[in-house]
């Protein structure tokens, strides 16, 4: 994999990239969130659209829509990072 | 379920989408409180009719409304996501 | 129960309107206050007259006033909720 | 006790109102305090004289003037309410 | 010793009056370091200098200066409260 | 390795510098994250590229770019630090 | 040691007045730090070179340079402190 020298990617881009694509989210209590990000903001506030919810690593359930407070996020995964941007 | 290719959704559009309908709120201390979202503010503090809470996922009470505060917010969810908007 | 379709209650809304009535206020570390709500502020601090304390869901004492810090406070419910506002 | 009809008493009236009189103040950690409030800012630091300390409701030391930072606090209650204001 | 009349005391008087003299630290986690306080910012950073250590109650170690940040501090005393200020 | 008598290096310089290298980032709940570093912003939320992750000193999972929020870094080191700069 | 009549030494001017120097730092989670320091911001946030990390008092690694993020800071020593500032 050739080292880019191009300039820095924001975080806020990463977001911005991911939108309407899945991404896996770790939530402080041990919890994960996996689906596709409809949307976010500068707080790290994220929707997430047919989010399966893990805690300690089992399956917990499904939601339709989800907002998970930005505070709570450890990390946010694209889980395809292989995009043209 | 198609993709969609609008614009994205703002964290504060899902709660003001909310507005009088049901949502799930998942809280700190393993707390949950399920009701009829009747409204909240930039900090995410909300206002639940009619809440039922569970506590370790056992069901622990009933409030006709509760403020409950933005910080210990983890998730809200929409029960019902299907919302033209 | 008539479902309202008026605008959103903001929070600070219910706290103004539960001024001088009976709210019940759970805090961190499994506490509990209730009493008659004096006042407030946009922190959430409270002030709370008469509080009845519990810890661990045992009474524990009593309280003339009380002021609570709001970054304590998981919830604030009104005891009667059906208030005119 | 009569029910005020006054309007909201805010809860830096409470620590202004307490000034020179006895307090109490529950602090994280499973401490408390108790003796004369000195002072107060808005970070709800506080100024305590002849404080006495409890650990865990246990009795653990005297101190001539103490400073409690303000993120620590829990609640501070006038020991004597019955305060014209 | 007789009650003031006169007006409050700020916290940050408290520190002031305190620079140069004997002061007990007291910090989360179990900690405090008493020594000679050096200097101290609005966030109650504090400057302590022969500063002795205890962690749980033990003697720990002794630092020539040592620069704790106010987020950790619970309590600040001075060690000798009899001042003129 | 001679003491430089330069001027000092600010915090966000390291993260600067370190771009399109090699970091290991110690996250609060036991984590670590070693990848090249893609981007940053003031709140130390992080890009990591081919990130390794370990939980606990274990290895856990390959993420082919994570975005760190900046409130659960504790470190981040430039794991290869001779870097003209 | 005579005691100092000066003014109050600022929190900002101990890591000032240690760069380039040694310090300890202690950091929540049972971690230490000891090293150059390198260099600082008003948050606290500290870059150290040769920063030998011990975890609940133990040797566990060493970092050609290491950027600490304030949060997590609880004290920084500077290890010798007779200077000339």
């Amino acid at each position: 994999m050739p080292k880019p020298v191009s300039s820095a990617l924001k975080p806020m881009d990463v977001l911005r990239g991911s939108l309407n694509s899945s991404v896996l989210v770790d939530v402080r209590g041990n919890r994960g969130y996996s689906g596709i990000l409809e949307g976010y903001d500068v707080y790290m506030n994220l929707v997430i659209r047919d989010a399966a919810e893990t805690i300690g690593g089992q399956d917990h359930g499904m939601y339709p829509r989800i907002l998970v407070r930005g505070d709570n996020v450890i990390y946010v995964s694209p889980v395809n990072s292989v995009r043209g941007e």
